[in-house]
Formats: C-alpha cells, sequence, structure tokens
C-alpha cells in the first residue's frame, strides 16, 4: 500500500546526499497523500546508503506508526504541524545545509538580493523567533512547527516555500517531496549568493518589489512564461 | 539543416553542468550563423541531462521560431540585441553563476585585480544600471540587452566579453558558443579571486594600466605571444 | 594478533581523505584495546593510498613498538597521553582540516551558535592555551597532549570530544576510531557554520543553555530519543 | 633523449588539474637536469587532457628549444631566471591557485598563522615588490623572475619554497617536478587557511619562532624524525 508515495519519499531523500545538503544521516524528507491521511518519512538516524522505500514509515495525522518497523524521524511532529497548517503542501524537507545554517543561526531572514532569488522566493526569507524555554522543554519537536506556522501569519506558504529556524537551520516545502528537496537546493545557492553580496557590499537592499514580481511571476501563477508548459 | 550550428549550442550548454556554472535547469547559451540570419538556443526550462541536438531551437533575427518544438529560452529577447548590437560575437551564454552574481547583485563592477583577470578581460568587468519600473515591466527581456548595450557605448565587447546585470547575474560572449562558456567560467574563477582580495585587503586598487596591457595584449591581438599560433 | 583493532584503526585513517579532512599523508587515526593495554596508530608520513592493515603500528602504553616495521606517528606522545586520561575513550584523530584550523589559528573556540553544534557537543568547543617555550623545546607532542588535559579540568570528554590545539589544529575522540573520525567531521561542519554565522552577525552570541540541553540530551545520554535504539 | 625528465614533468603538470590548482590550460610545471644542462617544460597554451611526455619542451640555459616541435611556456624566462639563481632547485611550477593568488592580487605576504603553515614553509610567504612601467614593458617574464631572486636576497629558497608575485600569483619549487607541485598545494591550503584566520580575528599575530622551528625543524633538516626516513 502506498507503495507510489514511499517511493517519491525515499528517491527524494536520496537526493539530499547528491545535492551534498546532508552528511551522515542527517536531514529528512516526507510526503503526505491527504486524499488517504498518510504521512511518509524518512526513519530516525538510518543512513542514505542504507534508506530503500520499504524503510520509509508510514504515519497518520497524530504520528501514529501505521506501517513500518523503524521509528520515524524525531522531527517528525513539526512536519504534522506544518502538514496540518499548510494545506497546500505536499512534501516538507528539513536540512541542515550549509549556507541556509549560517543565516539561520545568525537569526537573520535572507533579503531578496537577486533575481535568483525572486524566480523562486517571493521575498526575505523569513526567520522565526527564538523559541522560549517552556516551548523548547515541552513538546519541542511539535512548537517548532508551531513558531513556523505562526511566522506564516501574513505569509503564502506556496508563495514562500522556505522558512529558516532561528539557531537551528531551514525547512522547506513544495507540492510533493521532490519540490521540497528542489527548494532547499535552491535555498542554499540563494543562502551562498547573499553571503557574498554582503561581503562585498555590506549595506546593499533588497531589489524593488517591481523586479522582484516581475521574476517570481514569470516562474509561478497564471501569467508564467518560463518553461514549456 | 544547421546541424553543426545546433550540436555547438547543444555542447556549449552542456559544458555549464560540468564546470559548476549551473544548477538544475538553469542558464542558457546560444550561438548565430549570422550568414544565414539564424540563431540557436536552449528550449525553456529543459534539464541539462535530457539536452540533445535536435531540442536547441532555431529563429530569426525577430525571434520567430525557424524550427524546433519546444519554446526558446525566456531570456531570448537579450540574446537577440546582443547580437543585433555586437556584431562580432557568434555565442552567449547567461547563467547565474555563483561568485559572478554576488558581485552582481551587490550591484559592484569586477575590478582588475590582477592578471588572471587581464588575462582575459581588458578592465573593469562592468555592471549595468538598475533597471526602472518601465524597462521591467514592459518588454523586460528586451531591456535588459538594451541596458547591456547602453553600458557598452564606451567598451569594445571583444575585449570585455562579460557584463554583470545589476542585481542579476552575467551575460558572456565570444566569437562561438564554447568560447562565450569559456568567458563566464573564467568570470566566476576571477570573481571569486576578487572577493577573496578585498576579504584580505578592503582598499585594494586595481592593478596599473602597464601591467593590463601587457597581460591583455600578450594573449590576444596582433602582437600576442601565448599558445601555439 | 590484534587484527580487528589493527583493520578498525585503518579504515578509520581512509575516512580522512574520503571525507576531504586531509591532503596527502597529513592526520592520523589511533585505537586502544584497554583490556590488552595495546594502543594501534597510522605509521608515519605514510600515503593513504598504500595504507594497509599490516602497516598500523601496535604500541604498549610507554610507546614502545610491540608489532609493526615502520615508526609510529610523531604525534603518537599526544595520543597516548589523551588515553591516559580521558579513560572512556576507544579512538583518536588528529587532522589540519581546513575549517577547524582557522578556529585554532585564530586560537578562538568556537561557540555553540546552533543546533547542528548541539547535537554534537556540549557547548564551546574549546582551544587549548598557548604553549610555553619549554613546553615546545621539550617532549613537545607529550607537552600537546598535556595542555589538552589540562583545557579538560572542568569538561567532559565524552561531552566535548573535540579541542583546539591552539596555533595548530583539532584532536576529536570517541568511543571508537571510527566514532573519533566522525566528530572530526562533524566539527568541521560546525566550524564552516560558525565562520558564516559571525561573517552575517559579527556579535552573534551562543544559543541559549535550554536549547543546548534539549539536542545534546536528546541524541546523547539516559533520555535520547534521537536514531534506532 | 631525456625520456626520465620528459615523463616527470609531463607527470607532474597532470596533478595540476587532478588538485584543482588550475582551469583549462593554465599554469606550468619544469624540471632541470642540471648536469646536462637540459630544462623541460610544458608547452604555451596547451590542454592538460592533451598533454603527453612527447608533447613536454626541452630547452638549454638561453631558452633555446633542443627538442620538440611545440612553443614553450610563455612564463619560460622566469624559470630560467629562477633555475640560474636557486642552485638547489629542481622543478618549478607556476599557477593562479584560487587562494594563494587572492593574497597576491591583495600584495600581502601570508603570516604563518600556524603548524600547518611551518611544516613546509619556514616563515611568511613572501610578496615580490610590484613591477615597475620599464619592468613590464621589457623582457617582462625575465623581470619577473628578477624581481622574485631580489626577494630571496636574505631567504632560503629551499626553506621556502614559495612565492607571491605581486598582482600575479603563485611561483613554487621544489627538488623535483612533483615537489614543485606538492608546494602549490600545501601553499594553496595554508592561504585558505589563513584568510579564514584573519576573518574570524582580523589582528591575528604569527605563531612564535620557537613553534615555526619546532614544526619546520621536526620535518626538515638534519634533526628531522616526520616520515619513514
Amino acid at each position: 500500500m502506498h507503495e507510489e508515495l514511499k517511493k517519491a519519499v525515499c528517491e527524494a531523500n536520496l537526493e539530499l546526499p547528491k545535492h551534498k545538503l546532508v552528511i551522515f544521516s542527517w536531514g529528512n524528507v516526507s510526503g503526505i497523500d491527504r486524499s488517504e491521511g498518510i504521512i511518509a518519512i524518512k526513519p530516525s538516524g538510518v543512513d542514505y546508503k542504507e534508506l530503500t522505500p520499504d524503510k520509509i514509515v508510514l504515519l497518520d495525522w497524530d504520528g501514529n506508526v501505521v506501517e513500518g518497523t523503524l521509528k520515524p524521524s524525531s522531527d517528525t511532529p513539526t512536519h504534522l504541524e506544518l502538514y496540518r497548517n499548510f494545506e497546500a503542501i505536499g512534501g516538507i524537507c528539513h536540512t541542515h545545509s550549509l549556507n541556509a545554517t549560517m543565516w539561520a543561526q545568525a537569526c537573520r531572514g535572507i533579503p531578496c538580493f537577486g533575481t535568483t532569488h525572486a524566480d523562486y522566493f517571493y521575498g526575505t526569507i523569513p526567520v522565526t523567533e527564538e523559541m522560549t524555554q517552556e516551548q523548547i522543554e515541552n513538546d519541542y519537536e511539535l512548537n517548532t512547527g508551531k513558531v513556523i506556522v505562526r511566522r506564516f501569519t501574513d505569509i503564502d506558504p506556496m508563495q514562500m516555500r522556505a522558512v529558516l529556524v532561528a539557531n537551528h537551520g531551514p525547512f522547506t516545502w513544495g507540492d510533493s517531496p521532490a519540490a521540497a528537496v528542489e527548494a532547499t537546493r535552491v535555498l542554499e545557492q540563494v543562502a551562498d549568493m547573499a553571503l557574498g553580496t554582503i561581503a562585498i557590499h555590506s549595506n546593499q537592499g533588497p531589489i524593488s518589489d517591481v523586479l522582484l514580481d516581475k521574476h517570481y511571476l514569470r516562474k509561478h501563477g497564471k501569467d508564467a512564461y518560463y518553461g514549456q508548459d
């Protein structure tokens, strides 16, 4: 059952080491079948070399294991909270990818410094508030999801498919597990470029809203004209 | 028809991922047969793994598709404007390569800090003016070409085969598609070296005109003595 | 005799070039069989391409060669001093890995800027005092071990499995040779992230003790809930 | 004739792209047979993929081609000047390797910030004076050699096997072509580490002479105790 979903989640996870977004067993990707109410996620602490579709864990909305013999990722409650609140998303990716994590550790959002950023992310990549002692000590992973959701009160998660959890690292998402991983890869590139940009010009400001709109909307939405569709 | 041109353009595009100048389907290279008035360019949004010569799109001077079933790169009007105005060039390359894009995003030209730069580029790599709202909202890609051309009013494009579009990234060119890609690769190296140079010495000035002339002219022009020709 | 130990030490050494933690013959990993009082270590100046288990040198507690025809690593007295004082450790790794060495050369400990760090290292990665003329000129390698041990007077070496020797580079350890190498790889990632963090925000402070505890203790100790065990 | 020398020079040149010290046809390595008065060097502008021992050019002390159908590297007069003045050296390597060139472009010597540096180079990596108009316009490559030699008036070239030519890049040498390439690889690592060191601590000073002596002399000279000899 759900073989397609498990395969898609497994393959998306395996993209992480290929793109050098993780080392060892770090990182995790999940996917959801909303019609069936089934979430598929990487097992906790399993090395990518040993990851196969049958090791992917299937969960229900409450995080109960529906299929699989391994423990799901310890970040599972964060994934579930995002699926509950971001209703259009079909996949989530969490890594400690190098450059995005630098910005997360500096507790700074990544300003939109250029069209590479604007092609994928509609504005500043947001950073969450730092978590309180209470949020950390009780249901930490669930609360990580909650601080992300709160940060998106006025942001459309399908126009901003990435967030930096302060002091921690990025979560990204998309309409599929593969799309979530692509967003992490692009975020990593954008974070790297942004670091160089401020090294050259420390006070560089973001691009204009006009240029942001032009690039974002030529690739996304009803008037998009990039690609073959 | 034009099999040679399509093959040359396809191969030049395939050099981009090999040199790590692009990720995913980013970037595009074109070539021109001026005697026939035919421009060949990468199709929009096609992954490099799937790119073959028969997928290269052939266009006339007005951008009409002469051969091919795919849509040409969305940056096609920029390429056409450069071919119209830079009469000696035979190929154009556009990427968001990492280090060159950092400088473009910082809206700074790259000073000629050393002989690596001087061997290929005859002075500061220029950055365009930022585009106006009018230029962005109407015929954006054509206007991208126009701001590049305007920046080259007093610059010979065959002595300066690269430009940084402000807030965006580099375009490079040469007498062939392969030469355009080589210029992007060298630009990337030069941009990386320049970033390190100012990290070590923030007020570093450019090299002397005498040293610039020596290095540029020992590799280019009638008195060149580098290489086997 | 001790074939298992020699094999484990050889394989751990061979992980170093794979993870790009060393170039040429740099670096060395050792392991110990405490029940037999035998230490196994890489021979001095041997290239990784030529390293096989039979070239691993076996020593007693005093550094006398028990088995092997090659000279042990010149850093052997440092390893022995650490084994004598850190009684829980089973393997030690020494490299001049790029980013960790930058911090060692700057004589700065690496603050815990985020959860990647907190997942592995319980607080600031400590840097030793600079060594005195006396310590350098006589029994230098032994004294390198002594300044490390002194730095750990109030630190549990199994909760902080890395140190930066001032002006030199990192030593790491763990319950096996492989674990020692893993600690070096993670240290390298953490050092790289920390460098980017201060480039973005030069005054960034460490994460809270609450967040440090949460991440360190969810992976280590009796209440750990990460992984499959 | 001189097949061994040509083979050694060819192989040393081929190490450059393997270690990512060059791109395209950049860089050149030479070797000398002092008993015969024969210098072997890479031909100018030839791609590494096409380099074979029979393409290596043999020259006499005056730079006349003794064997070979290709033009020698345009940097040949620099190599010859170094062989004439540094009598112990058997091979020379010139690249525009990334990190070393950053320091050369900043016209800064690389301070000895740590033991990685001290293991190979006995003090600050020197940078030459900037060349005068007269030196650049007439016999530029010969004069490049002369400014290097002048910089070494009080330095033993076998204890400092590298120099940064201001505004240009590094030359390194050793007792063989392979040793010259190894020196470039180590220089590149040391230059990278030094860049990170000053990013962490901008006023970091060099290590003590005592520590420099300890590390340099444990690997070089009559009392060396590193390695198997």
